[in-house]
């Protein structure tokens, strides 16, 4: 396979990224680009006039994704093909099947493997079914705590938030992921233990930071009197350390082949969900993201939502040059959802290598970010509107508000303004302003695009993380990269249990090796110091 | 004066960066480099070992600093000058004084406007300290809300968040801030009206999203058969729409020579700050704030770290060629800093024209974006570390937990795992490991440094912001550039209210001129058709 660089589409592209499309003309940005340049699925629109691109520029696009058969790989991801490999080097070789563990829909997939996966992520979801009806049933449970860290804090924590409207009475979630021991006594100091679930979230069973944070809390129901085991629930791996129902109250499965970043869909997120927003809540969330995914298989590519965006995102990253794209919702709700897909995004494409085991000679995957709007217009636009660094940014709205409570002032309602200022930065952001005062130019042509729902409601939050899981997944496939791995966080793992072993020694013996790592010694010393007083 | 383009020193650094320090070289990185390379100053510990700097790219640094006269600036700054202007066009004219809302304690400033800056000031925190015991006396307030935006909101929020665990017995803070109306109704919802008070925050009184808000509250109240008169609080500048006593039931003031950004340490923080966590914290954090502010305009640059930390900042920024810097503080009550840094570095130094009003030949102010360690090692760091682009980091870590609640797991205790995983990473971030497996292969020379503090309480948090928002101010000073506007959020309002009069068209006339904002209603008529049917 050609790499990337070397690609037709690729040439034909970097020519046409000479002259990328000039919004700031008043005469190229006009009401019917932005008609033209929509594409509406499953009740979401999604606006790119304002992204630099001519209708030249998007076949480009196009031809880019039919030399690189990112339409097959999907396919292929969604079929339980092995996708999380690097050829002729050791890799996890495994398969990367989060879609299935919400293809209980419509058109489910008939690959025997994916089947297969459905079938034991159904059995989970009945087995929580059960669990939560013995609970409603038998116990006086209102608070649930998740401890996990990355994939399985940041998103099941985006989507509770998210949906916190439609909590069920007398039901809080909370989490605690950090190995900073405030974050977990912050958490546990204000609840009633007696009453509260945590539900311990490690594929691996051997994560560092979740196994402290399971001591900890083992600890302080112990200390409050209860026996951990009426308390704590397991969401592993079979086989793992954490794998004994000796310890839990109930145990649920994950699998090899659902990546931390992607586990959203499966136990990891919906234990806590189901408990908090009820388990028809979970079901819509469920059905939302499997739609999606089914988009995401859609040869019309106009049409393929996660397609059409991850194409954009390409451009402008490869041939733009771009290397931060923002994410802004202009939804108070999804105050962390770009917290997660810093995650999905980075940890996915933030690559060196491709599938062949080749250094790239291009760029993967930007830095994402993201606050909430209004919020950023008060903050970091500036920089984004008149910076000396281009961001292009990724705008999400809502038509209609969660609680629909909402006051009229000055003659329009909140939501209405809310919508104002995001429709009014997609257009700053592209034509700029002349000006004879020079601090008063905005340079335009920066770019942006718009996602338009109707509503945020657990359906709809599904197609939208489903929309990012795919986007992501497409990028690395555009690249050939492989988007399953995290070989990255290795490193920092080992030298962190390096240092954790100079503290140890001091603990134990009141005297340490420097000799076994003299680098870390040099920064541990400070602290021994300070703390062995 | 010579553009930044052309001084000495920058040509000078422009050759060093053709080789920069190698940290990947054993030889290089060493104990004795760490022990070398590491500040301090007022109890805190700036390590930078682990930049790609060496005494010669320092000392070409220094004399950058010389060249552009900072330490002068920052004096002029302290002293009441106008500093935020631009020379030849209309522009603000402002005095820049918010150091001058902490200088009560030690060495205070002997510039006459930076004195009485500073006496206005400390009569406001006086009206506090009496409104607050008369509170105490009659009063049975538990809850209090902060309704502001930008920079009333994310400092003050920060600054609560990271100071929680020195939250006085029945009291709580709260803040609502985006125009979204879930935002302010799920806050609003669990509360009970009667036993709370807001503090409505805008300098210009006139803020679109928080004047939105409090008719939010004041609706709410007189629905809970409360008048808004007894719950609400006005900080906001003398003479503005906003001051009006026979509104509120207290009112504060700000003055135009302190940046939003910039307003922690005034009104725009201490009231809510001081209900909350009592007046003798608020005077801690103020006083360490102070404290960092006499460092800013001590001369021996290497002591100075709020001018060390700018001239490493703006290394990687424009001789390493890095666009954007992470911030990672190892403490979860630090979750919301970064996005208080975020708005106060890039609101200040996301710039394309110099104070000349020239535009800039070189890049301003970075994207700077972050999330609390170790989190974010199971997160983005795949991409800090394998990712094609370079992202220096700023690691902010405590020797000592907040709340000293801990457990003793595997021979360590969490506070020991979490320092571990800090300087675990700076290191593996400087020297990358070679492999034979091209996916284990970590390219190493990924800059980063340490600030490492006792114990995260409010003296330190104070040093901290300050230590920020001068070294923001210095590198805006190297650059030539006005941090303290922020013309580039204007362009954004006048579209805003563009589309917001469309909405209101709507309303009161069934029907909309088009030719208004034909742009604006390409993307309103979405709204409309689905709100209006």
């Amino acid at each position: 396979m050609t790499s990337f660089s070397h690609l037709k589409s690729v040439i034909h592209l970097n020519e046409l990224a000479e002259d990328p499309y000039d919004l700031t003309l008043d005469i190229n940005l006009q009401p019917k680009r932005i008609d033209s340049m929509l594409s509406e699925a499953l009740g979401l629109k999604l606006f790119y006039g304002t992204e630099r691109v001519s209708d030249i520029t998007l076949q480009a696009l196009f031809d880019l994704a039919e030399e690189t058969k990112v339409l097959d790989k999907m396919h292929k991801m969604q079929s339980g093909e092995v996708m999380n490999r690097i050829e002729g080097c050791e890799s996890e070789e495994r398969k990367v099947l989060h879609t299935a563990m919400r293809d209980f829909f419509e058109q489910t997939n008939e690959a025997p493997v994916a089947k297969e996966a459905s079938q034991l992520a159904y059995q989970e979801l009945e087995k929580l079914v059960e669990f939560l009806r013995d609970l409603e049933k038998n116990d006086n449970f209102t608070d649930m705590v998740q401890v996990g860290i990355g994939g399985s804090d940041l998103g099941p924590r985006a989507i509770y938030l998210a949906l916190k409207a439609y909590e069920k009475p007398n039901r809080r979630a909370h989490f605690f992921s950090n190995v900073d021991p405030d974050d977990g006594f912050s958490v546990l100091k204000d609840l009633d233990l007696s009453k509260t679930l945590f539900v311990v979230v490690s594929k691996s069973g051997s994560t560092l930071e979740t196994r402290t944070n399971e001591e900890l809390v083992r600890f302080y129901l112990q200390k409050a009197g209860l026996d951990p085991k009426n308390h704590l629930i397991a969401v592993t791996g079979k086989g793992s350390p954490m794998d004994d129902p000796s310890r839990y109250l109930a145990s649920f499965y994950i699998w090899d082949y659902i990546g931390g970043r992607y586990s959203v869909t499966s136990m990891v997120g919906c234990v806590i969900l189901a408990f908090s927003l009820g388990m028809d809540r979970v079901l819509s969330f469920l059905r939302g993201a499997s739609s999606m995914d089914k988009l995401a298989l859609k040869p019309q590519m106009k049409g393929n939502l996660p397609l059409l965006s991850a194409l954009l995102s390409v451009w402008n990253r490869n041939f733009l040059g771009c290397s931060t794209s923002a994410v802004i919702p202009y939804s108070q709700a999804l105050s962390r959802f770009p917290a997660h897909l810093q995650q999905l995004n980075m940890e996915s494409n933030g690559k060196r290598i491709d599938k062949r085991g080749h250094d790239l000679d291009f760029d993967s995957g930007p830095v994402i970010w993201g606050e909430p709007g209004t919020n950023g217009q008060h903050s970091f636009f500036q920089l984004i509107h008149q910076g000396t660094s281009v961001v292009p940014v990724e705008f999400l709205g809502f038509c209609q508000s969660q609680y629909k409570e909402d006051v009229l002032y000055q003659g329009t309602y909140c939501q209405e303004k809310l919508l104002s200022n995001l429709f009014a930065q997609s257009l700053a952001l592209a034509t700029g302003q002349k000006s004879s005062n020079p601090n008063k130019v905005f340079p335009g042509n920066r770019p942006s695009r718009v996602l338009l729902g109707s509503r945020l409601d657990p359906y709809t939050l599904g197609q939208i993380l489903s929309y990012y899981e795919n986007s992501v997944a497409f990028q690395g496939f555009l690249w050939n990269i492989n988007s399953f791995d995290q070989e990255g966080v290795q490193l920092g793992k080992v030298l962190a249990s390096q240092c954790i072993d100079l503290f140890a020694q001091q603990r134990a013996k009141k005297t340490v090796d420097v000799k076994s790592f003299p680098l870390g010694y040099a920064y541990v010393k400070h602290v021994i110091k300070e703390e062995f007083q």
